[in-house]
């Protein structure tokens, strides 16, 4: 099981000409859990181990105690234009309950079973409309956000255990920025206090992540309305194919000597 | 809103004597979101900002689309044995329909308004016996874990954008390791693999992540009935927590240097 594929990127760095190279990504698309037939998970994640991973899962939900608990997992793919989709059902014994209620995260599929990243990045395409933004962004801005990031970010670099989030105007000037140990509660942090303000959507706005940038990052850069998403850490192919998908401008890998810009090169300059 | 607290752990380094120090923790605490009234989802997170961490979770999930779709955040704080325990309802107009269905997580919290830590730990502990194990952790071997773990972990090198996990004997031999996108799936996979192997409880192995450690981490490691967790980055306060509660050795900050044993440092020599 493969679990990067390439794409075609544009590489900055100081001095240089933009390039277009190819970069290796990591795969991330959807996986729907199903315990006897009913839908009660879906994860995002790398191909590879899907048995392996449902039965963790399931494991650690305390839905299976014992090995005899599980009786058989089936895998159901159906055609997903390529992109990976996959649908795995537990069959339990009869001493299994699943009480949908003990379990600690719950997600109804609204698909049948055929979820693959197109789907889903169709189905966020009908809740956020598409970015339409002017916004313009000068190479050396970007490379001074960590810096600027970091600066407001005291807690970080006492205990290395929170991420962090921001929101900056196009200018690399910082709107909102938070701490959390989750990144995507930082980024929840950012928005929701743009929220508040009165102040979405923010197509001029860039959103800044202290990690990777996966789906659900892109997700919610989406629902601010924000133009842009810069890393400083990778994006996944699934953040990719949202962020292109919905004409926001997603830049990775973000260090001194340059970065990677992997959708909407256009706006930057 | 303080983001970290200290906590006394144990200091090893190549060389000298383990010595106790203090630490500081990047604080992790259940925050229950309610949408009038009725709770739909239970994130962990850092204390601080909550308000606009709900406003940014329901933006993000399509609940809220304009600011005047929110009327109101009321805090239902309650006491939780300082432990910043809290819950959150939104108040939202008449025109938005809160239909769980289409809400991307659901998390149907047991506990009346009251969500904290303790509580947490707490109904983890009724749902998962304590660790008993005769488990010992040679301090060269462990030091040793990052470089074994490198050597099976293809992608990461190549895409930078990959968590891997794995699970060790007691000398340190890698017995499954997993990569994914997501940290929680690349553990949900290696204990999946043990537990259809019928390798479970585990009590002499270790847990190893490439990254930091969550509760939810820990929670895996202790449905999975393993006595250690090994963590190349730093733990959260109710990582250590649910550790401690449950026996389970847990070290972090793993570097060639030295490592930090934040729970079960008796297993350590």
């Amino acid at each position: 099981m493969t679990r990067s594929e390439h794409f075609r990127i544009i590489r900055h760095e100081p001095g240089r000409e933009a390039s277009e190279v190819e970069d290796p990504v990591a795969i991330e698309e959807p996986l729907e859990i199903r315990v006897g037939g009913r839908p009660i998970s879906v994860t995002m994640r790398t191909p590879g181990d899907d048995e392996a991973l449902v039965a963790g899962f399931l494991l650690s939900e305390g839905l299976l105690r014992r090995r005899e608990d599980l009786l058989r997992i089936a895998r159901c793919d159906v055609e997903s234009g390529g992109e990976g989709g996959a649908t795995v059902n537990a069959i339990v014994g009869p001493a299994v309950t699943v009480e949908l209620a003990k379990l600690t995260r719950h997600v109804f599929a609204s698909s049948s079973c055929g979820l693959c990243g197109v789907a889903t990045i169709d189905a966020i395409r009908k809740i956020f409309p598409p970015i339409a933004s002017d916004l313009r962004l000068d190479a050396s801005m970007v490379r001074a956000l960590p810096d600027r990031l970091r600066a407001v970010q005291p807690t970080f670099d006492a205990t290395g255990g929170l991420h962090a989030a921001a929101l900056v105007d196009e200018h690399g000037a910082i709107l909102h920025a938070a701490e959390d140990v989750g990144r995507h509660n930082a980024v929840d942090k950012v928005i929701g206090r743009a929220f508040l303000d009165g102040t979405l959507p923010a197509p001029r706005a860039i959103l800044m992540v202290s990690g990777r940038a996966s789906f659900e990052i892109v997700q919610k850069a989406l629902s601010a309305g924000v133009g842009a998403i810069v890393a400083i850490s990778a994006p996944s192919s699934l953040a990719i194919e949202l962020a292109r998908a919905s004409g926001i401008t997603l830049i990775g890998f973000l260090r001194q000597r340059g970065f990677n810009v992997y959708s909407g090169s256009e706006r930057v300059r």
